[in-house]
């Protein structure tokens, strides 16, 4: 059965204990400068300063007693892997992180402090997929994919509810990054399944050096083979079978910006609103800053994604 | 009249409108790290990004509308300026702010972008006060001090009001970074005076580098001249009169802390609550740091005083 609004509600109730209603924030100056409202939800303060803790949780607490002993694996360039460490030492099941070996020290670190063992490989999905299967053939252990699997992309979707009964007024736009495609779909279910959702707008936001996403919404065919060079580490997955289907059906548009675009928008979000978020998690913003009269007057939501990153090697 | 508990709730009445009413955070790795429980009033958050927007606002919404006409001045390292001129321009009145010329840019450009007029000395209180009274003489206009001020002390309250008011326990510590002693004065007021604010300690947090309230509340003799260099720029002036009887009267103690204590705390603030704070908010982390076993085990409320810095200067 497709997945739908139920599952991510199913996804809340499970995961609740666990993780936190993160605040929404903003700032009149950022209003005053791009005219239009911004209510961004801060997921860089979720548990380890990523949404991604809401899948993996969501993941790691739907599984039975018998998988666990045998554990869990994924890949990932950095969030989902401490993530799905952190689900996993609360049920005690040992977790095993494929990650590019690309990835930013700050990201390796936070996966081996939650307990997890990091296994290395070139930065291609080819790459990662391949390490992951041999892991499973090896140990049994259970494959928690970052974003093509159901557990994870209604645990994603959390976010979106949860913005949702924060505001007060509804909203014209949901903005949202766009990577592997488990926080816009289950962002896009939540809103188009919810009462009044055909008048909110579902937008993704990708970098034009990632822009798989992109490609495959516009021609219809999604792109399996894609090596994405961005510094918005957190989005060079490319986007899922699963995630293709829901974003095809329920987003509206996917919007593009550039490298330098989202390193200004990064510095204006901690400029403005005092926190601390990683390049992926400015590139809503930045596709705002890109064309502001396509937003003028709007008021829009954008979830934050994650806050980590190497402070020592900051992009400016 | 002595100034009391009841005056901040007064000032939180008037300002209530204006401000943010911002978190509280807290972080479970920081909690293990430490080994105590540490709650962060996020008020660097706050409107102008620091927690003398609080002050600033009560001390204008305070004054008579001739009063108003003739003008505001001040004198501020920075987040005092920037509040003064952000409260002036909410009832349309002129402020001048004379700054120490070694003021971070962050925080000049912040007070010249709410419309205040600049006004530049040397790093001195007695500059910095000989500025103010010329210019006083030269408009008319009327000084609002950054801490040794009533109106200001009382609306500094108000942060540890709002946030008694948002913890469901009680603390043992509450924990605030001190330079004039608004903030820490204004706490000691609304925590000693609360009912059951005997069990609640409340300490002030220095740097080694600007140690005058420290060597005025040991001696019992306030230090009237001194030249701070700290890279904690919001510490930087000297206690006030009316501060320090406060402080003598209700503070509990003042730790000491050193330069590169402070660069590191503001470091884990970062990398763990994932907000942005200015050296000057990192100073209560880092004097837990120093001697964590006088804190094991105890329910600790930290305010984060401001978010304000040049984020191209960063000390590391």
């Amino acid at each position: 059965m497709a997945l739908s609004i139920a599952d991510v509600k199913d996804a809340h109730g499970r995961i609740k204990p666990y993780i936190h209603c993160t605040p929404i924030l903003h700032s009149s100056q950022l209003n005053t400068l791009l005219d239009c409202e911004l209510l961004f939800k801060a997921d860089n303060m979720q548990k380890v300063g990523a949404f991604k803790a809401r899948g993996a949780c969501n993941a790691v607490f739907s599984m039975e007693q018998d998988s666990l002993h045998r554990g869990v694996v994924t890949h990932s360039s950095g969030n989902h892997g401490a993530a799905l460490a952190w689900a996993a030492a609360m049920r005690n099941t040992p977790c095993t992180v494929v990650m590019p070996n690309n990835a930013p020290q700050a990201k390796k670190d936070a996966v081996i402090s939650y307990g997890a063992t990091v296994v290395y490989c070139e930065p291609t999905m080819t790459a990662r997929e391949g390490t992951v299967a041999s892991l499973m053939q090896q140990s049994g252990a259970s494959l928690v994919h970052p974003y093509d699997d159901d557990r994870i992309i209604a645990g994603q979707g959390t976010a979106a509810l949860e913005t949702l009964s924060q505001i007060e007024q509804p909203i014209d736009i949901l903005m949202v990054p766009v990577g592997g495609g488990g926080l816009l779909g289950g962002s896009a279910l939540v809103v188009k399944q919810s009462s009044g959702g055909n008048s909110t707008q579902v937008i993704g936001a990708e970098p034009e050096m990632a822009n798989d996403a992109w490609q495959g919404y516009k021609s219809g065919v999604r792109v399996a083979k894609f090596v994405p060079n961005t510094i918005a580490d957190g989005l060079r997955g490319t986007l899922g079978v699963r995630n293709f289907e829901i974003i095809t059906e329920h987003v509206d548009d996917i919007f593009l910006t550039s490298e330098a675009r989202i390193v200004e928008a990064m510095k204006l979000i901690w400029t403005r609103l005092k926190v601390v978020v990683e390049p992926s998690a400015a590139v809503p913003l930045a596709a705002i800053m890109d064309q502001p009269e396509l937003f003028k007057g709007k008021r829009i939501a954008i979830i934050l994604s994650g806050g980590n990153l190497d402070l020592d090697a900051l992009p400016w």
